[in-house]
C-alpha cells in the first residue's frame, strides 16, 4: 500500500487571465463504471482529463453527473489511507443499523435496506462542475476527481458533458 | 402513506454520445414555493422537467439556486420513509438547542433563532446544476429535484436558468 | 464585534423572467486569498460582483473553485456570531484528534496532520456554481458567497470563470 497521494498535472499551469467569445459546444457522454465493494472511492481524474483533451474545447466547463442516489462525485486527495477514514467518517456519521423508515418493510417497499446510502449520498451531492482552461481541466496538484459508491458492488452510469468554446 | 419511491421518467432515454454547436441561449425565471413546515422535503421535479420542455433547449445546462441561506436544494429519492429519516438525521447531526452564538442576543441581532437551519443548510448546499440532454433533464430512474425548506413554513424564491443550444 | 449580518444588495432586483441568445463569452481569473488561521470563514461577495460588473456579461453564470482539497467555497449568512457556529460544528461533527490513518506516518507520507481538514471540506464542497442576470450575480439578500479555509494559514488560490453573453 502506498503511503503517497496522486498527484494531477496538466500539461501546462492554469493561465491567470483567459478569455475567449465563439459559438458555443457541447458534448455529453454517458461513462460505466463497475464497482466491487459497498462502499468504495474511485478516481476518475484521468478519464475525465482525457476526455477533456480529446474534445478540444479551450474554455468551458466540465459537468460530472452520478444517475444514480446512492452514489456521488466530489474532488479530494486520493491517498488510500485518507480514503479509509472517508469510509469511516461516513460509516460513523450516519449509522448503518440506526431504525430508519426507509429500512422498515412496514413504511418502504424498498429492499435493499439502503436508508444510510441514501444519507450520505445527500452529504457529498451527485454533481460536479468544473472549469476547462487552455484545454485541460483546471485542478490544483492534489485535487482528484472522485467518485464515491455508497451501495455496491454495481454498474453505475455517470454523465459528463463538456460545454464551452473550441 | 406510500411505501413507493416516485419514478423518474424522461420521453427518451439519454443518448450515449450527444454533440451540438451553435449559439447560446440563457433562460432565467424565479419560482415561488410555499411551504407548510419549519423542515420539509418538496419534490420540484416536475416543475423544472416541464420548463426545460417548454423552452426547446435541446443541450446544455439547467441551474437551480434558492435565494435563502435557510433553504436548499438536493438530489435523492422521493419517498415518504425516506424524507422522515432525512429530517431525523438532520436534526440528528444538527443538534436545534445547542448553546449557537447566533442564537444568543448577546451575540447576534437575528430573532428567528435559526443557527440550526443555517448549519444544515451548509450541509445540502443552494445550488444544483444538472445536464440537459435530447430536450430533457438528465436523471436517473430514482432521482428527484429535490427543495428542503430548513425554517419555515415561508414563501420562498427559487431561480432557475436554462442555458444552451436548441 | 457587529451582532448584524452583511447585508447583499445589487444594483436592480433579479428580474421575474429574462431570456438572451447570442456568442458565448468566457473569462477566468485567478484570486490569491491570504488566511490567517487554521479554520477561517472569508466573505469573498464584494470581489465576485464587482469582477462580475466589470466583465458586463449580461446573462449567464459564475463559477467558482478552490484549487486546494482542504479550502471550500460555499453560501451562506456572513455574521460573527454565525460563523463562530459554523466553526465549533465543523470541530464537533469531524474530530481532529480521532486516530486518522490519514495522519498517521505508519500508512501516510503527509506531514500536515489533516485528516479533518480534508473531512470537513468534503462537506462544504469545492465549487460554487451562481448565476448571472441583469450584469449582476444572482443572490438574495443574506446569502453571501464564503469561503472556509479549513487548514490555514495559508495563501490559496481560487478561480473565477465568468460565462455567458454580453
Amino acid at each position: 500500500m502506498s503511503k503517497s497521494s496522486t498527484v494531477t498535472s496538466r500539461e501546462q499551469p492554469v493561465a491567470d487571465v483567459t478569455s475567449l467569445s465563439g459559438a458555443l459546444k457541447v458534448h455529453g457522454e454517458t461513462l460505466t463504471i463497475q464497482t466491487d465493494h459497498r462502499i468504495q472511492v474511485l478516481d476518475l481524474t484521468e478519464r475525465v482529463m482525457s476526455m477533456v483533451r480529446r474534445l478540444r474545447i479551450r474554455e468551458g466547463i466540465v459537468h460530472l453527473f452520478s444517475m444514480h442516489t446512492t452514489c456521488t462525485v466530489f474532488i479530494n486527495e486520493f491517498q488510500t489511507a485518507l480514503l479509509a477514514d472517508i469510509k469511516r467518517f461516513l460509516e460513523h456519521v450516519v449509522a448503518r443499523d440506526a431504525e430508519w423508515m426507509h429500512n422498515d418493510p412496514e413504511y418502504s417497499d424498498c429492499d435493499r435496506m439502503n436508508a444510510d446510502s441514501h444519507l450520505r449520498a445527500m452529504l457529498l451531492g451527485h454533481n460536479l462542475t468544473l472549469q476547462v482552461s487552455g484545454g485541460e481541466v483546471v485542478l490544483g496538484q492534489w485535487q482528484r476527481i472522485l467518485m464515491a459508491e455508497l451501495d455496491g458492488p454495481r454498474a453505475r452510469s455517470l454523465r459528463i458533458q463538456i460545454f464551452g468554446i473550441s
